[in-house]
């Protein structure tokens, strides 16, 4: 069975574990707290040097981390990748958009708001507008895409939608109104109605 | 032809000239200004709504932004990615793990070290110790791996070398030292020396 070492509450272990479960792929979960230096010990930067959730370990000691990287090899030739070489693209292309204009905003602000001790996060404050700056600005690249598709790559749901939905559905934990972007709104619904759907705190 | 909406100086749009001309793909070149406000007039928008270089233009009118894509994308079925699916996973690991963990911070320091105006540059100063850690901690991720392989995803010199050498190679640009990361700079040596290397100043 895979392993997956993990924070219950993260975004990027989210995807993982609704792709997984979406294929009918069975999980042994290793959960790590959100707060405190658990990725960073010996025996973690041994599974991944760069000290990051998630990573997935295969029976024979093989790891995987980047939840990109993970979402594309768990998927790769199953109905959550589009066919079409030019759709992959763009499955790609939103992938890579999430982890660089949307997550380090999104889901930054969300973990200081959220799981930070208030102390450190009465550090961090002043960062809160460029956060909520930059994250609404790539709900709107977002919503601009929903006003004319139903989802990110292709005619069909997808792991680019899923990378998307792991920060998008829960963004007001950091401080965002998507009421402001209704395409966006109507796509987390459609996400959540997929069949075999998990919620992010489920097990 | 292919259209490629670059800045010449940018280590992304330079992935992308180097992918394509070590694969014989010719690129017609539109360049913006790395400073400014070039890459966010209605006209660029229209293109990528997240404002950023490079797009790749089809003649047909599709657009792909992101390099990670870009470059996944030319480079399908070719020499450049590794046949084997694992070796793929740990190249999109790779690429991911560069636009999250190394180019915010090396690339980041480096425009503002060497491209922003001072008097921009004075407002951002306090944060170059937090880039400087961060992307030394990036760089020793990768120095680790390259102690023990010649290059990121198999056996083989692949899209996530180029990724990742975008903006290693001039990473001195930013003030970071790579004299104190020796397997990383054996490497740099190793991926100038391939067949149809291309200079980032070459057009």
């Amino acid at each position: 069975m895979l392993t997956l070492h993990q924070m219950q509450m993260s975004g990027n272990c989210y995807k993982v574990r609704l792709v997984a479960h979406q294929l009918g792929i069975p999980l042994r979960l290793i959960d790590y707290p959100v707060v405190g230096t658990a990725t960073r010990t010996p025996e973690f930067l041994n599974l991944n040097p760069n000290g990051k959730t998630p990573v997935l370990e295969f029976e024979d000691g093989r790891v995987l981390p980047e939840s990109g990287a993970i979402l594309s090899h768990l998927s790769d030739g199953t109905r959550l990748q589009p066919e079409s070489k030019w759709d992959r693209a763009c499955m790609l292309q939103w992938m890579f958009f999430e982890q660089y204009s949307h997550e380090p905003y999104i889901a930054v602000s969300r973990y200081w708001h959220k799981f930070a001790p208030l102390q450190e996060f009465e550090k961090k404050r002043h960062l809160v507008p460029e956060w909520h700056a930059k994250g609404n600005a790539a709900l709107g690249v977002m919503e601009a895409h929903l006003k004319s598709h139903d989802w990110f790559a292709g005619k069909d749901y997808s792991i680019a939608d899923i990378a998307l939905y792991g920060y998008t559905h829960c963004a007001a934990d950091g401080g965002f109104d998507l009421s402001g972007f209704p395409a966006v709104s109507a796509w987390t619904s459609r996400v959540a109605s997929q069949p075999r759907h998990l919620l992010l705190t489920a097990v």
